[in-house]
């Protein structure tokens, strides 16, 4: 376990409801073609403003995941 | 569309429940006198503690909006 | 008042449905032992991914609580 | 002179050929309702691909201009 | 009181004496078009010289003052 | 158009006459393998010296691109 | 002299007057439990405004001291 | 060689022993399924404990490459 | 497992040798007093030099610990 | 060539037309004093508004060059 | 005017006194050997405790100054 | 001892083998032009790939001396 190597993936999710579920969306994208993850780190949480209120949030992820040896 | 220009003013947002509400209320609160808002980006997340709890929430947000031409 | 002395301390509150559950955890928490508690600081927002989803959510949260005098 | 305040603004200036020109009309737009402006910094360099090619930059530029006494 | 609203603004006060000075400058020119003033936070420290000597401290405050409800 | 996910991918484009056709060719390359491109973020502008002469600018550019739902 | 272990505790110190009295008010508060304490960092500096003054200064700082062998 | 286009990818790299070792085995790794890297950027180093122990440290590095024409 | 709180505390380890034998020698050092240990964080590589040589390295890194519940 | 040192200097170069022709500058002025220049890197971007336009353009570069074995 | 080049350089001015002390000091020595100094930027605040007290400020500045066309 | 001046400059050092022989090689580098250095500090660490191996090590220092008085 020791020599384990990692990648790290950059995502941007999406939600009208919050950042939960827009790094939940992005981990279920990323899950189609990505084997093995193990954690994210959240960068930038952002968001669009449609008629005066919050259209979605936008929230920046980084997803590591392990390299086959 | 090409040669827009926007504005950014930097709000700080509040609410007992959690960060989501305090950028909705930031939000909410700078329609009252701008218009044309686009987008948000979260720059800091903090609050208050009262009585070993969270007592609210404050989140730092800056607001861009398109300025007329 | 004016002279205040506080101290910041830092702990990582983690939980699996959110960010503001993870930081009431660490609150929480940090109440066993420590009197006065007054602000918090999100510094990172973290997490682990199993089974394809996210298992719990990690954040930073940094402490400042009043130094007797 | 020892004594002036200034105040600094943050826009958001937009072009379809490059950063210069961008910054160059957020000064203009900025001129329209602010005087005695001294100088400007870039903060922040992004754009938009429309097609597989830029469609505009835009570029994030704090403005510093004195405060009448 | 949980769910005031902030705003801030950029200011950069000057003063040839230090840097206390200059950030007090900056307080009270706000003060003169700006009401409910709550906190102010440095983010850069510099200055002139003029014949090998500090002419004058320039200092970069933003100052949180809460919006009418 | 709520849900969107983005990926981000890091490329550092090269041009010897400055930043905007550095960013170009970073962007024109990545069209060759990358489908729905939408935004960049230039995140370190750099180069080589030749000669005592600017050789080549080397602009790193993160490039967002929707993926497929 | 070589393997000596330090540790960083972070306070804010506060004080109406200015930055250099409200790092001397951390020190001389940690000096109440801490022994042996080496060097000291500057990492914020901000405070409160009262009635369009600034009404105390309060400045973080991380306080270095050896720890026993 | 003016024109050229890098790629930049993210990996972290763990070893028992040290930081150039966890380099090394990212490096290592990376050369399976990438052609003609470059350089490396290390920008995190961070590791487990274990029994009071350095378990393994994990380096995250930054690997760019060269793209094909 | 999922409710875990950690704390972080700040050390500087040094060492005339290096990076890695001063982050060993702050944690062995922790390890006096801390229960738990699971993690370290490396935030600042740094040394003085005597008679033209590296005399010691001195390294700061974070460690993290479980809190008991 | 392994063992190569380098040398960096910061300079600040000028230019009433942008960007590229600041750096340029500065690294021209470097040339009359410095020898193998290896590499720039733009650290700052910013620049003074005369009469509402820019007046010239100021951009910190920092310049590697080697040293000589 | 237009087209001046600028060096900075960096150094620590140390004061019993305060922040401002050790600026002039640092700006003082510099004038034995810089001509043309211009403007100087506050980068690092911090200093040595003895006996529980402050012994001295140590304050890293960056110190502008023209060149020689 | 309390109003010593320091100057520090930025040093590039490379190795083949590690982190810490690229350091030790820019302040022996140092020492050559150099007198009474008191420090250094460790602020990027990178290098070159060659043959799919790590060709060598390169990593920026600041380097910190003395001035006479």
């Amino acid at each position: 376990m020791n020599d384990h190597i990692y990648k790290k993936i950059e995502l941007v999710g999406s939600s009208p409801t919050g950042i939960e579920d827009a790094v939940n969306n992005a981990v279920s994208r990323a899950a189609k073609t990505v084997r093995n993850m193990r954690w994210f780190e959240v960068s930038d949480i952002r968001g669009h403003i449609e008629d005066n209120k919050i259209g979605h949030w936008q929230v920046t992820v980084k997803i590591g995941f392990t390299l086959d040896a």
